[in-house]
């Protein structure tokens, strides 16, 4: 494998960026480009005629995804191949099979390993729509808690508010990840235990925020005299502490093949997304997702809109030099989906060492952060067109509202203004505004591009959660870095560990060992506000 | 005035930042630096121990403080003076005197426009007071809407979220901002409008956003027999379009001298939280923000809380190069408060021009963002630990929790993690790790600093808030910005307003106007999904 950056095409594409399209110049961006630049499947536009990037950027950036086999590695992935390594090192040495556990629609994968995880998440499934029926004949569950946190939070709870409108009215959902007690606190304030089911999900089953808040959530059950068994769930790992039918009423299982962060189309998704919105409209949003998942094994980048996607965010990445991605949803209900993306992306992407174990010389996953729109337009779009930092952004779009209902105001309905204003910020922020008045000169040329869906619904959100899987998976195959572990989370939690001994010699009256830990100790000494 | 990058000071910093300190060296950070780079007031604390900064550099900071008169830009602000104004442009041209309307505890401005202010703001709370006792008595409200955008809407949500567990028990609010019609679908569908109040908030009455929504609003209260008049209240500019008690029972002022993203403090979070929260604890509140007012007075930097902030901010943005800050609050109930500050921040810095109308030659206003911890570590920390773009982080942590409902398991209470998690992660950026494994090697030398309470309440939020208020201020101040207007949000709007033309062009059945706005027409073209 040659380095990212000796890549003919890497060094044709620095030579390209010293002279970038110039998207403010009179006769660029026009009406023409914008039709030239969309690519479209499933019911989804992507449109990046408001990059910076011409015709001659984008084939050499389908050069560089045919100089790193971007699409073989994708192939071999969704094959149930090792991609989970560094070589040299005892890491992970996995597969990801994210997209086995739904691919059971058409065209389903052949690969021995992709049928057999297919097989075993497909039996889970089955158990589910189970547990459920069973569930609504017999019992008056109107409520879950879901006790997760990171992939086992915001995923679920991105897509859940995603899909709010479709969602069972009487029933109601609460998701408890911080360890924080005020979050426990504040939930079970608000929910009848009696009518709650709580699930909890960690894969290891011993994740200490979700151990200590099931042990929180229990507690609050015992001191209300009901049996903890009969409303607990566990969603874990065959074999883990929490596969125990003793204290579980029922477990569903998750496998190590599964990284926390593309776990969503999984049993830690499946079973609240299920509960809030019935079996039928999860499986819609799996079917949706499996489709991108075809859509990504395209070996032509105009076809493939998550490579493509990938592609023009490592142009504003490593040859723009822009280091942050602003994802901003033109739809309230898409008000967490920025959250999971930034996990995904971050804890994905955020490396620097590539699968050989050599630092990279080049950079990695971007910033991402955002807020939707036209809310952000009243917040940090002043920076955003005026700032001295240029903040690539992708919008997302949607021409139908979920509800159906609206208002006629000044000539347009809200749906109408919500498009306006998306497509009108994406044009300012390309052709930017020249004047006199130094305060009122726009410089444009910052790049954007618009996903465009016609309704939030469950197939599509489902393609659009997969297409920015792949889209972050690609840019990792092309980086040649391993987009599947997670390293950088386990100093701070070593640390927190020795903090903690140091609370409980404090509990034991004993004095903290500062010769152990001095910096955690200096720390905790200043606790004393005069309390 | 001299140019930011032609001050002494700056010169001398960019010398120093060429062999800035490096934490991770042995004996760097050390529990007494811990000790000595602690900030105290109000019952904050700010650590600043694992920042890079050496004592000369703060020194060099606070001469770069003095030679920018930052403390008497401050003052003057604190007076009434004309600080939202660039040379020889006609704009805004107005004080800033969002600090005058809660200054009426203890040693109040004396100057005669900060005097007049608090006068009229202090007469709208005594009115608040009136109307919330009477309303008490005599009707049924458990629920306010607040219709508004942007500052009237992510500071009020930001604080009210900070402060739930303070609420009364009985009453609930909502926040309705997007032009999105689902989000107010969504949220009427869960009222009951006999119980109801529409709190409207507009400075000038026109806000399209704003505008929208109360027509969706008042269309339901219509479609349900009830007199809108009763069930709608205004928050506006005296003489603005909403100023009619016609059509409001009643309306409440707010000035064109506070700006949106500075106005939590004044009527535009006053009603809403004073609902929900009780008089008292909002003054409380007030008090809290004041007390930081005075604070941020003191000419010693060392003193001075969010002067200090501030300097650290433009070492780490101006001589280190970092371009964004991560806001992330130990706390759930502050889930809200880093869109709050992205807000402020971004809204009010992110500028290209100082104010003498020239374009800077140096950078401003950072991206801020930021989620909770500990969710964060489980997302986006794997990325700031090890990813190849610096991040600096500010956290924000409570000694105690607000419910006091906790739970013991592993020999610790979930508080007491929620706080090692905090500062071990602290101190881990800072040290990182050395390994001959580099999946294993932290590098470390990641600066952050840690703003420490006793607990999350409504003067300690307040005096938080104002605390970034200040921050912000102080950093437009040195760098001769106007951090009071907002022209950036201009363009999108224009462009906005052709695109709806067309839309209203396609109602009449009339065809698009290509050569008005091509690039619009060529969005909207796209629109049609074979529906």
């Amino acid at each position: 494998m040659t380095f990212f950056h000796h890549l003919p095409s890497v060094a044709q594409l620095h030579d390209l960026a010293k002279d970038s399209i110039d998207l403010t110049k009179e006769g660029v961006l026009t009406a023409k480009r914008i039709d030239n630049m969309m690519l479209e499947a499933l019911g989804l536009k992507l449109f990046y005629a408001t990059e910076k990037v011409s015709e001659k950027n984008i084939s050499v950036l389908c050069q560089l995804a045919e100089e790193t086999q971007a699409v073989k590695k994708m192939t071999d992935m969704q094959n149930g191949q090792i991609v989970n390594f560094i070589e040299g090192f005892s890491i992970e040495n996995r597969p990801a099979m994210h997209t086995a556990v739904r691919d059971f629609f058409e065209q389903c994968n052949t690969s021995l390993e992709a049928k057999q995880a297919t097989g075993l998440g497909y039996k889970e499934l089955e158990k589910l729509r189970s547990f459920l029926d069973e569930m609504e004949k017999k019992s008056q569950i109107t409520t879950v808690i879901q006790i997760g946190i990171g992939g086992s939070h915001l995923g679920p709870e991105a897509i859940y508010l995603a899909l709010e409108a479709f969602h069972k009215l009487d029933r109601k959902v609460y998701f408890l990840s911080n360890i924080d007690p005020d979050e426990g606190a504040r939930i079970f304030q608000q929910v009848d235990l009696e009518k709650t089911l709580v699930v909890v999900v960690s894969k290891s089953g011993t994740t200490l925020e979700t151990m200590t808040n099931e042990r929180f959530a229990r507690e609050k059950f015992k001191q209300a005299g009901l049996t903890t068994k009969n409303h607990f769930i566990a969603v874990t790992g065959k074999g883990s502490p929490m596969d125990n039918k003793e204290r579980y009423m029922d477990c569903f299982y998750i496998w190590n093949y599964i990284g926390g962060r593309y776990s969503v189309t999984s049993m830690v998704g499946a079973f609240i997304l299920a509960f809030a919105l019935g079996m039928d409209r999860f499986l819609d949003f799996l079917k949706g997702a499996n489709a991108m998942d075809k859509i990504a094994l395209r070996s032509d980048p105009y076809a493939n809109l998550p490579l493509m996607s990938a592609l023009l965010g490592i142009w504003n990445r490593n040859f723009l030099g822009f280091p942050t991605v602003a994802i901003v949803p033109y739809s309230q209900a898409l008000s967490r989906f920025p959250a999971h993306l930034q996990q995904l992306d971050m804890e994905s992407n955020g490396k620097s060492i590539d699968k050989a174990g050599h630092f990279v010389e080049y950079d990695t996953g971007p910033i991402i952060w955002g807020e939707p729109g036209t809310n952000s337009q009243h917040s940090f779009f002043q920076s955003v067109h005026q700032g001295t930092t240029v903040v690539p952004i992708e919008f997302i779009g949607f021409k139908e509202s979920q509800y159906k209902e609206d208002v006629f105001y000044q000539q347009t309905t809200s749906q109408e203004k919500l498009l306006a204003n998306l497509f009108a910020q994406s044009i300012a922020l390309a052709v930017g505004q020249k004047s006199d008045n130094p305060n009122t000169f726009f410089p444009g040329n910052r790049p954007n591009r618009i996903l465009l869906a016609d309704k939030l619904d469950p197939f599509t959100i489902g393609a659009i959660l997969a297409f920015y899987e792949h889209k972050v998976v690609f840019q990792g195959f092309i980086w040649n870095i391993n987009s599947f572990d997670q390293e950088g989370v386990q100093l701070g939690k070593n640390l927190a560990s020795k903090i903690l001994e140091q609370f409980s010699l404090q509990r034991q009256g004993r004095s903290m060992d500062t010769k152990g830990f001095p910096l955690g100790v200096a720390y905790l000494e200043h606790l004393s506000f005069g309390s």
